[in-house]
């Protein structure tokens, strides 16, 4: 059965519906119902072809979840109509050195949910079974969405880089990733300081677990917050003043960036040398990491705040989204 | 007794006979009678002011060795006539969280032996006793020097960046620190790729522990060497191509720089945030990191390899630096 979807026929183009033909199921393939797709800043970069690598028909979605409705011939440890999510990545060859020990991100042959392949804003969609990730009861499916993308970003560079309860940390950027990431390092046990360019989350960003919250417009906060953290998770596609943030960490700190600036990014060697400072750049997790997650978001009980719409009104949610006015991600319900 | 050293009376400026009164000893300080000195670049820079915060009269030399002259009353631990090395910081505050668990370079209080202190181009010079270093017996004095800064300066980083046996390590730069790095490596067990601009170094470079040589001027080398490294430790104080050197990590690797390059670092975040590559900067270790390299060095046969020049020739000397035409490292004898 054709699976009918919604897509963009041209960069910046309105979604559209689409109607394409999977090809048989392959061996090690599963075809889940899309129940919920959660919208990301990378679905709109994906349909504007700010990356330069889109292809046109475009089907966004890459924060889906549903259950299991086709499994193919190899496939084991998954059950028809079983509830999966589906992040960024859908493949991997499965069998180079980063694939065998569950760094399936590393694969050279990583294939990607809206990257010459249809995502989630369809009925239905394809994954390799070992990305369609098994979701524990007690979380909610729309809340499940985002972390399938926002969660999973801001999530991993936490385990990368060896957060613990005692680390002081700090997130910058209160949106669809800041948000999720307050909580996570809250659930973790750590002291978490909120960074906005304004006072406006003050109050939201202490919901989610946040200790302090600096403002950086028009102020001297960040600079007055000089030596106080370990890990610095900046969640913003902006360009920085990276020295700043750079001199608000401890010794031996970490900078991790999830969101890609405009520009490249100027550092100071001899601000990174004094105090060996790092400067990392963070993304996605296997989908063993993003189990991890699941289970920890069920768990400690880390919810997204979100915002539903039908999936019929595509293009609505697509310019809610483009307002960045959304508090805090917007899930699309079948 | 009056300390005698040579001093630089101005930026730039040759090494005159200075004398100086250190006055009374500290209960916590050593004076140490020295035997080697080491000319590091940054004597060279501190001589010619190149980071602003020189001060005259400029006594340099921060690859100390010598024998413990005088005992301050309230150190423990050491004997008159011992063997210890001075390196590039010689004191803290000793009571801060950084200096409360071994992390004296942390310290805000750093003090630096050649930073509004009088180094190791002299006859004597003190340091807080922490900062004295023994050494151990088969460690050549004179051989040992380097390793103060040069040495300590790559082998801090391999220690905090968890560089073990299998680690694939590149070293960028055969020259004081270089040479000494990629003993290091090659000592750990790890598989050690020289990174220089010509080949002009390529047998010495296997002779020092080597398995693979890149020259980078003019060639596609380092391009070839795309995805090949966990760990590149640049000792190169100039602008690198730093996409390529980006490009040649492994997924998670790490560049460290402990060269300070004359321009800021331009970074594509896109790059970093791939494969979760960082950047970051290393310096020189604590006292009880430099103990664990002198204690390696001497079980595992590291050696400076060093041309040696009497202190009284020591405008002769620094002219040899100037050059940076050594084999690798100039060492200043009593």
């Amino acid at each position: 059965m054709p699976i009918s979807a919604y897509a963009a026929k041209a960069p910046k183009g309105r979604l559209e519906s689409f109607t394409y033909d999977a090809g048989p199921l392959g061996p090690r393939e599963v075809e889940v119902k899309v129940t919920h797709c959660g919208i990301c800043h990378s679905d709109q970069a994906m349909i504007d072809n700010d990356w330069q690598f889109s292809a046109y028909p475009l089907v966004p979605g890459h924060e889906v979840v549903g259950t299991v409705a086709a499994l193919g011939a190899d496939v084991r440890g998954l059950a028809l109509g079983q509830r999966v999510g589906i992040g960024w990545q859908c493949g991997s060859c499965g069998e180079c050195e980063f694939c065998r020990v569950g760094h399936e991100t590393y694969c050279a042959k990583e294939r990607d949910t809206i990257v010459h392949h249809h995502g989630g804003f369809a009925d239905r969609v394809r994954a390799d079974a070992n990305f369609a990730i098994p979701l524990p009861d007690g979380l909610d499916s729309a809340q499940a969405a985002p972390l399938l993308c926002a969660g999973t970003t801001v999530f991993t560079p936490m385990l990368h880089h060896g957060v613990t309860a005692n680390t002081r940390a700090a997130v910058v950027g209160i949106g669809g990733l800041g948000h999720l990431a307050v909580q996570f390092l809250a659930q973790m046990g750590c002291e978490v300081t909120a960074i906005s360019s304004t006072h406006d989350k003050d109050d939201e960003a202490r919901g989610f677990g946040a200790t302090h919250f600096i403002a950086t417009k028009g102020t001297d906060e960040l600079k007055k917050a000089a030596s106080r953290f370990d890990f610095i998770l900046n969640t913003v596609p902006a360009d920085l003043p990276w020295g700043d943030y750079l001199a608000a960490l401890r010794p031996a700190g970490k900078l991790v960036t999830v969101g890609v600036p405009a520009s490249d990014v100027k550092l100071s060697a001899f601000q990174l040398i004094g105090q060996e400072k790092s400067f990392c750049g963070g993304r996605t997790g296997s989908p063993a990491e993003i189990a991890t997650m699941f289970n920890f978001a069920a768990r400690r009980g880390v919810h997204a705040q979100i915002e539903k719409f039908p999936m019929k009104d595509i293009n609505a949610a697509m310019d809610r989204v483009r307002t960045g006015k959304m508090r805090y991600r917007v899930v699309l319900e079948a």
